[in-house]
């Protein structure tokens, strides 16, 4: 794709839009602004912008559309599949200014927010008022609910709850040729016309810039109950997911992490030290939550007489607020304790949930085919694993054209098994050379009418999601 | 829009793809599958196939698209928004024989079905395995679940449950153009591409033809409980719903009937005989289910406590599952009775639940000012009204001209409060007129251009959804 590069009077311009002090062409912004938390990549940005506004975006967007001028929009660059990097250079365009929450409607359950409002910061915010928005991405103490909302992203309790498509009900959209409009209506229930809503959830900033958020919200649940399993074998932990499933409960979380991922946890990360006997293989852990502890404790013990059916070791019942903060943090660590050690690719597959212990299996006899070592853990409730793959001493050679070629072995596993590319890190930049594996010809070119639909010109993140 | 008309020859194509016995022209058939349930409309259709397969569908709309025939494609025809009318003639495409359950997958909690089979079979197919696919619009005893996607239904169990759009994991569809693809995959969760299940979700039928589903199912709840409230206020019922939500409690039904409602149907549905106070406005028949059934007594005298508060008669507790069912199905009759007594329009208006006081009160007012007189009932947890306006003595012109201004007008009020024109019934062909209320031109091109993304020769339900 070739794009106009920008201009001294390109600057002007967006300095007449956003004001001078809010567009930055100095090396430490661009750099800063070149990369997310994707592997070690980075592409350096001809200039970053910082509207305040859904105005402020049009006047950029329809001007960049007239221009062919590329345009990258980021949210806080949590993102792990790149979906923020400029890798054609052109304009980063922060939503870091929209930071508002909006409206708290307690009447309708909902609340209006700007995508630049961090995630926990929003769920703290309801939560004040009773009201639970559950989606919770590990880097929810960082990240933007407006790159959720890109990525449709998901979390440990999406097994109970569901990921950020099940709580968008309308969204504010500025269209890459520079017109506003709602995708929606503010209602639980809506027959009205194509779903534009579900269309822009997980589109990865390629079709639009999102500016304002209705969410649903549901009462919080007052309590939670937490345990943490030790397996003697991997397998068996994942077999015993849908065991608790087919035993009638749903968990509010039921995070499987192998024992490397904790192992590596608690080398690099600051997080409580656990005991761990040498012969467990990978942990559990197990959350129910509701609003009568009596049930709770019931769940919990039925749970209990479930996982006591595999080898297990001893069972770990967090019993104080502080200990179930510690374990979560434990869990919330290990992508980041993974990658204090090596740089490192993440895969998110997904699969029907009892098809994981086989997925396990393969990535470990595919790793061994193609030399390399993984970290494997995630929302197993979901059948969601992240397959972590460690760089360590491969070489360049080995890093950039023998590994491809054993992660498409693992996605095609997938796709047997029933399951797809990505669960809730999205396509973006370092997955789309797969997307022929979860799609045919047809499908990708329906993809894209729809993308040239939106944004006929090809401005809006070009280089994501597809691979030509 | 100008399709070619239907030849002899074009008869032998469909009956070479779907044999000769499934090919229909004689009156008889024709005039079944002139209507659906949508007011007294009739379009008689040139002629009626019936493939039973994915491969029958393509060769058929293959042909259609080189040919520009349009196809209507038509599921149990109870449709209320007139979405299986054949408004241009040409091919009726029923789906009635692809009626098979393919897998209910109890490992993984999920259904493959084919788009013919009836809700309510499926439900029961589902539940013998212990499983719960929630949906349950009021015509779930005759409906198929395939018209259900095609309208993105709900019911009573949305307020808790969600609805249809909330259950479907993947779909196989016959495109306008021949092909046949997959919109996802079988997993909970998915990052991957652009959500197009959630685009022919809703869809009506413009886009393709679904032939296969895959919809997610949670564990069957073992109890539930059910009263009836009456109130002296029809106003007082729709602002207890929120109350009921403000205190805590999500219940698995929340509806409203005004009185005319419940008269209607004990006057001309088979349905058990209420003995209702004078002073008695109208009613809410509120659910709660779950495993426990302490915790249901709990929430049915928290739930007792709050209507308290409003002027409310004598609390109905249903005793057995025989007086339960007895008022589920005067619920369910309430459309049917109201069409026995006259033609009527039905209008599917929704808005955020704590605006419904408002919305029922204007729609009155709006009734007064136009001279129509109007049965309001429907789900009032998910703020989902349905206005039934009664033709009665109304003649021709007032029913054709005046009518429309004053439906116009509570569309209008709908929107204002944050709602939209439907919730659950589709806007079809009876309510394509009001699309500009809800959407500006920009929204409604975009609608239009995914349309001709999928059908570029337009022949896909056309007349439908779109007022040009």
């Amino acid at each position: 794709m070739a794009f106009k590069r920008i201009t001294s009077e390109d600057i002007s311009h967006f300095q007449a839009i956003c004001g001078e002090g809010f567009v930055m062409t100095d090396p430490e912004s661009l750099s800063h602004y070149s990369h997310d938390e994707t592997e070690d990549l980075k592409f350096i940005p001809e200039v970053v912008v910082k509207p305040e506004s859904a105005l402020e975006i049009s006047a950029i967007l329809s001007y960049c559309h007239q221009q062919k001028i590329s345009v990258t929009p980021r949210a806080a660059g949590t993102g792990l599949s790149g979906g923020a990097l400029p890798v054609y250079g052109g304009v980063i365009l922060s939503i870091e200014r929209l930071n508002k929450i909006l409206l708290i409607d307690e009447r309708n359950y909902q609340v209006t927010v700007e995508p630049g409002v961090i995630t926990q910061v929003l769920q703290e915010a309801v939560k004040e008022k009773g009201l639970f928005y559950p989606p919770d991405p590990a880097s929810r103490g960082s990240c933007f609910i407006g790159g959720n909302i890109a990525e449709n992203s998901g979390g440990p309790k999406a097994v109970k709850y569901g990921v950020v498509k099940d709580y968008v009900l309308n969204l504010e959209l500025v269209l890459p040729t520079g017109e506003i409009i709602m995708t929606g209506a503010n209602v639980l229930k809506n027959a009205t016309g194509y779903n534009l809503t579900q269309l822009i959830v997980g589109s990865e900033g390629t079709l639009g810039i999102v500016t304002r958020i209705v969410l649903r919200l549901l009462p919080h649940p007052q309590y939670d109950l937490l345990m943490l399993v030790p397996f003697k074998s991997a397998l068996q932990a994942c077999e015993t997911v849908n065991a608790v499933f087919t035993a009638g409960i749903i968990p509010s979380a039921m995070e499987f992490m192998e024992r490397d991922a904790i192992d590596y946890t608690m080398k690099f990360a600051d997080v409580q030290h656990l005991s761990i006997a040498d012969d467990v293989q990978a942990h559990l852990l197990i959350e129910v939550d509701g609003n009568d502890p009596d049930q709770l404790f019931k769940e919990m013990e039925r749970i209990t007489e479930v996982v006591s059916l595999f080898d297990i070791g001893e069972i770990l019942f967090a019993e104080s607020a502080q200990q179930k903060a510690d374990l979560w943090r434990m869990r919330r660590s290990v992508a980041e304790a993974v990658k204090s050690n090596s740089i490192y690719k993440e895969e998110d597959t997904v699969v029907p949930r009892a098809e994981l212990p086989r997925l396990l299996e393969g990535v470990k006899k595919i790793g061994a085919a193609y030399g390399f070592k993984s970290v494997c853990y995630g929302h197993a409730g979901d059948g969601n694993l992240h397959v972590n793959i460690i760089r360590g001493e491969m070489d360049e050679a080995s890093w950039n054209e023998v590994l491809p070629k054993g992660i498409r072995k693992i996605f095609e596993l997938c796709v047997q098994l029933g399951g797809t590319l990505s669960g809730e890190h999205g396509i973006g930049w370092v997955q789309k050379d797969y997307m022929d594996i979860a799609f045919n010809k047809k499908q990708l070119d329906l993809m894209q009418q729809i993308k040239a639909v939106f944004d006929p010109n090809g401005i809006m993140n070009p280089g994501k999601i597809f691979a030509n």
